[in-house]
């Protein structure tokens, strides 16, 4: 590639350009940036965010120009390379948990010490004794030994009772077997063991005496501490490139009757009996349940700002980008119209503004909900207590708060990461032709936050147990022996008011709003219940059913969650009226937009009259739209991304969008140091290939 | 990467094995693959594929057996080295135009010389005059010139009008002066031009004597033919990674007031007198009009058969993958159920195997249509006809026609193409798990599509044609001078029993069913020409109503379209009657499960009841599904993809998911060539680097 010319340096986008356009965009609203921001992050959290920002852009290693160009190879390598650093940026910095994932956040690409970091100490953490924890978290604490999660398998996703390997205890020598009886035995998916742990918890069958107790964990060496070899009995490697993720080294692993020590299995909660073979029974099994509660409101939590990043990215550019005039425009009138001023484009991308806040408050509603209750089931929780199951059953309203925290989590992981995953690709195709250049910066990340959708819960497996719970509280409260909470609550006045009809006053009435769609998931669960119990149909014969009564009940949690949070004097306080008056909009225009994306389902259950839906549609949230348009940028500046974090020429907060595109083509894509032989008859393909000078630029 | 031991390669999935599976879904149905196959493809083309197929797969250079694992410049590189010998395999084997494309289609990924082949040549073609095809098109025709289509920039997409590429006007030495004024003026996502092409159509404004006349394109020379490198005041090169389409070099191009004589204006239709300096006005560019027309015509018939390959993966690999029990089975049953069996899954995967089917059926609907209409449009142009915008207008039955093929090509590429890059993210997402890998095969094949949903025209602004097309047909049926034509018919139909309602029986009548969507897109057009025209609202504040009546009418002429082709003898004649039962059951699958998706404006509208959507949806819809499943293998191996066209190990033909995905990840991926050194306080990344050889094995 011939360096661009002085011509070219010379040459500046036609006006106005990005930055006055962002400019006069921030200048037509005056709500408080920053007191939004503190209000969804903390002042204190921004203030890290700065610290660890300069630290990472002052190191080499973290400089992103090549991120979008580098194949799967050297995509690894420079991940591998980030991740020893960070590491060391930790222990220099005595940087706490929370910094360290922060820290990852900004450089915002999956690891190959990721699943070591997460799964792999939290396991030990959790289901090692304290002889295991001095043996296996100690030195994996320090690094000095690498390890990862293995439970799924090849033919094996979410059913983990159908797991094929097996660990067969062996009285004679204390040990067990660990061993992969068929190919769809291998584990498969595996973060961070494709090339980069030496060490894995592996999920298998027990077998006692011939009898199976089903998965439990053992931890297993599967690779030379010194030479990093995969040890003998062991066939371990990665399991190829993904849609994303290709940072990371997710792997397989087959075992051939490999022996470990009676001391690898993770015995806090169940355990061998090394002198007689004796199997002892798990306790507490409920500390596990809360920890995937845990893992899945963080999920809702961060689902927020995941879509946040895209609709960002979109808004930015649909200020700057310009296109056709509008059709009523004077004729004479000169220039192109600022996409985000047609209706197509606002109707596309502002409900998804509005759903990034919604996700986001519902998020922290979770989280506070469910640091409540663990407090309180920690209280009850008495380990000493080994009965099967006893952690969920132990007390009554333990119980049931645990119940609901279990199914909201559920329904709220889906709904919560689909909206954002597929917000950030509308978001994508809202940036028009440049949305499909990895430069836009939402492709990557869409790509690698997609897993979501599977992990911790497929988010369509998850809306059954939503709908069995919604099931079980329905029942009761028919049988006159519910315990008191929203569910039932919702319920009752359902049961009360249904022979009437309900008629909400959605337009007029915020209260009514919220209510609608609590009418909404009470007409399905009864109509489910009545599938069930009185047609008896076959659960799978349901399972849409199930869905869509997952789908309408996460969504009433969220509108609740998000009117809730504009009432709570916290949040008032905190904000300026007019912020709060901004919020207030985009609750509504979530809610109606909801509704109205669902509507047969509101005029199916006479939650709402027809009429309503149809003045929602054509009024309510046509005109929310154009009021919440003027302060988009200065919403999305709220969320607070650095450029960095962004990586994106069309999120940039400078709005130098068309700069930046061009700097990238032009200078830091490999490519362009090809030069070919463009003739067919001639085999030559190549005149001069100069792409590794880019690399090695850096 | 220490090859698998023996005791890997004894290992077998557990049973059933796959195949097994396959071959028992097969059993389950009567249907007549190759008859239905026939149908769709012509014996001829299926024959003609298998000739194709053969060539290809013996060449080395088209092995695909590292394309999912190629970084960038290596996917550039190999797909060069394909584009060569394509058109080496067409000379020596003397193929066809439509044999060429056919075996592209097989090696399936867009290519360095894809631009050239299509619009440079087109181009050329239909706006040169004899002396342009001498000069330019004949050395392109024998490859001796590469060139490419250079109309969209930096800074306009769609908006063509808005192109900031000035040709000025030199009377002196009859020259017009290429130049790019501005950054936003660089020609951007030209397919073709970034490494491969030394020659470009430049659209450009033109000017004469400082006054525009509107764009024009220009050939203009852009490398050398010897070193290929740039020539003098060409700034050019490929524009960086793409979310898809990285076998492509699409590319950027500035000018710095290049010279080019005065032949290489392109001047067919319109063009400068040498002498005077006139401008001379373009004649018929209803045949421009015609081209852009065939082009979204294909895009609708490929539609169907773009989303078949991820419905033929997903339902493949759906009938191989087995997980968990259902929740009913008598207690005591082993082992899991086919995924296939869930009825969430079918739900999610049957309606698109569906759409398949009445995208196809429209699609060769609209190309009979378009064909027809071609040869009257021919007939009646008169070439020395050189009033501007002459076409359309000419005469006033063949301008009805062009103008009602239009707007139905317009909404139909909108709606088949959407539907087929969301139905292929429907179907990867329905593979769980393994649709994440790079070899469930959907990912990069739904990467490359998305495109489609931009080009030709962004769906979204596409949906403004047909709505102006609708309220325009609206108008002059209420005036009465409207033409004869389905749409008027429906209008007035509509407007005669408005008062009286419709309740079309859609469960029990077919006619009533296809009337349905015929109801509601009238209800729409004149509920949007009440806004309009009565109410004065912008344009700006209904696109959305234009969006939402474009897919309507869309939608109508699909479900219209499918019923047609049911009905037709030629149809009839060619499959059994067991699979023409199954066609009719696909038929409604694909109607009812789109009314019901879309069911608040059937409500609304009054087309249907709202116990009629109600009993669609819990009766109708699930039956059908059930009733379509026994049948949905050998309905996607009607549509004949060779595996090797595929490249998916979770399609297989021979359901071999499970040893396919561990041969890919432990034999053919180079990542696992890389020995790592796995700590932290280590800089050191690599120990060993083998992953070259993966590649130098090939």
């Amino acid at each position: 590639m011939t360096p661009a010319p002085q011509w070219v340096k010379d040459l500046k986008p036609s006006g106005p350009q990005g930055s006055e356009l962002l400019s006069a965009e921030r200048a037509k609203s005056n709500i408080s940036v920053e007191k939004l921001s503190n209000l969804l992050h903390t002042k204190e959290i921004l203030e890290r965010q700065d610290r660890l920002l300069k630290i990472l852009q002052a190191d080499k290693v973290f400089d992103k120009s090549q991120n979008y160009f580098d194949g799967r190879v050297d995509k690894f390598k420079t991940a591998l390379a980030r991740a020893k650093r960070l590491r060391q940026l930790q222990i220099k910095h005595n940087w706490s948990h929370d910094e360290y994932v922060a820290a990852n956040d900004l450089v915002s690409e999956p690891g190959p010490y990721g699943l070591h970091a997460s799964m792999y100490l939290t396991t030990l953490r959790d289901q090692g004794t304290p002889e295991q924890h001095k043996l296996f978290l100690e030195p994996a604490e320090n690094y000095k030994a690498i390890g990862c999660y293995a439970q799924t398998e090849l033919g094996h996703g979410s059913n983990v009772r159908g797991l094929e390997t097996t660990a067969t205890w062996n009285p004679e020598d204390k040990t067990f077997v660990l061993h992969s009886p068929h190919l769809t035995a291998s584990k498969w998916w595996i973060g961070s063991m494709g090339r980069t742990a030496n060490h894995a918890v592996v999920m298998a069958q027990l077998i006692i005496n011939g009898r199976p107790y089903g998965p439990h964990p053992f931890v297993c060496q599967i690779r030379d501490m010194k030479t990093h070899l995969p040890l003998d009995g062991i066939h371990v490697g990665d399991i190829g490139p993904k849609f994303g993720y290709n940072t990371m080294d997710n792997g397989f692993l087959l075992l051939n009757k490999v022996k470990i020590p009676h001391v690898n299995m993770l015995a806090r909660f169940s355990s061998v009996d090394p002198a007689t073979g004796k199997y002892l029974k798990p306790s507490s099994p409920s500390l596990i349940y809360g920890t995937l509660t845990w893992v899945r409101s963080t999920i809702v939590l961060q689902s927020g700002g995941v879509l946040a990043r895209g609709v960002t990215i979109a808004t930015r550019y649909a200020a700057v980008r310009r296109q056709f005039q509008d059709r009523d425009a004077p004729a004479g009138s000169k220039g192109e119209d600022q996409v985000l001023n047609y209706t197509m484009v606002q109707y596309r991308l502002l409900p998804l503004l509005a759903a990034t806040f919604a996700l986001h408050f519902t998020g922290k509603a979770m989280m506070a909900l469910y640091q409540d209750n663990q407090k309180m089931i920690m209280a009850a929780a008495n380990p000493a207590d080994s009965k099967r199951g006893a952690g969920p059953e132990q007390t009554h309203s333990g119980s049931d708060l645990l119940a609901d925290l279990h199914a909201t989590s559920c329904g709220l992981k889906a709904l919560g990461s689909t909206t954002a995953a597929e917000g950030l690709e509308v978001c994508r195709r809202a940036c028009g032709g440049h949305g499909y250049s990895s430069f836009g910066g939402i492709g990557a990340w869409y790509a690698d936050y997609l897993p979501t959708t599977t992990w911790e819960g497929d988010n369509y497996m998850l809306t059954q147990q939503v709908a069995r719970y919604l099931l079980k509280s329905a029942r009761s409260v028919l049988k006159g022996n519910a315990p008191d909470n929203d569910t039932t609550r919702i319920f009752n006045t359902f049961l009360q008011k249904q022979d009437m009809g309900a008629a909400h006053d959605v337009l007029g009435s915020d209260t009514d709003l919220v209510a609608a769609f609590a009418w909404r998931t009470s007409f399905l669960t009864f109509e489910a219940l009545k599938h069930r119990d009185v047609e008896k149909n076959s659960w799978n014969s349901l399972l849409v059913d199930f869905w869509r009564l997952s789908t309408a009940h996460s969504q009433y949690l969220v509108v609740k969650n998000f009117h809730d949070a504009l009432q709570s004097e916290s949040l008032r306080s905190e904000v300026d009226p007019e912020t709060l008056d901004v919020l207030h909009k985009l609750f509504r225009l979530h809610a109606l937009n909801t509704l109205e994306k669902e509507a047969s389902e509101f005029y199916s259950s006479a939650a709402v009259t027809v009429r309503q839906i149809q003045l929602a549609r054509t009024k309510a949230v046509m005109k929310l739209l154009e009021e919440v348009r003027p302060h988009a940028l200065r919403l999305v500046d709220a969320w607070s991304f650095p450029d960095w974090q962004l990586d994106s020429s069309l999120g940039r907060k400078d709005g130098k969008v068309y700069e930046d595109l061009f700097h990238r083509a032009s200078e830091l894509n490999p490519l362009n140091g090809l030069t070919i032989d463009p003739y067919p008859d001639n085999d030559v393909l190549v005149k001069n290939d100069e792409t590794a000078k880019f690399k090695s630029k850096l």
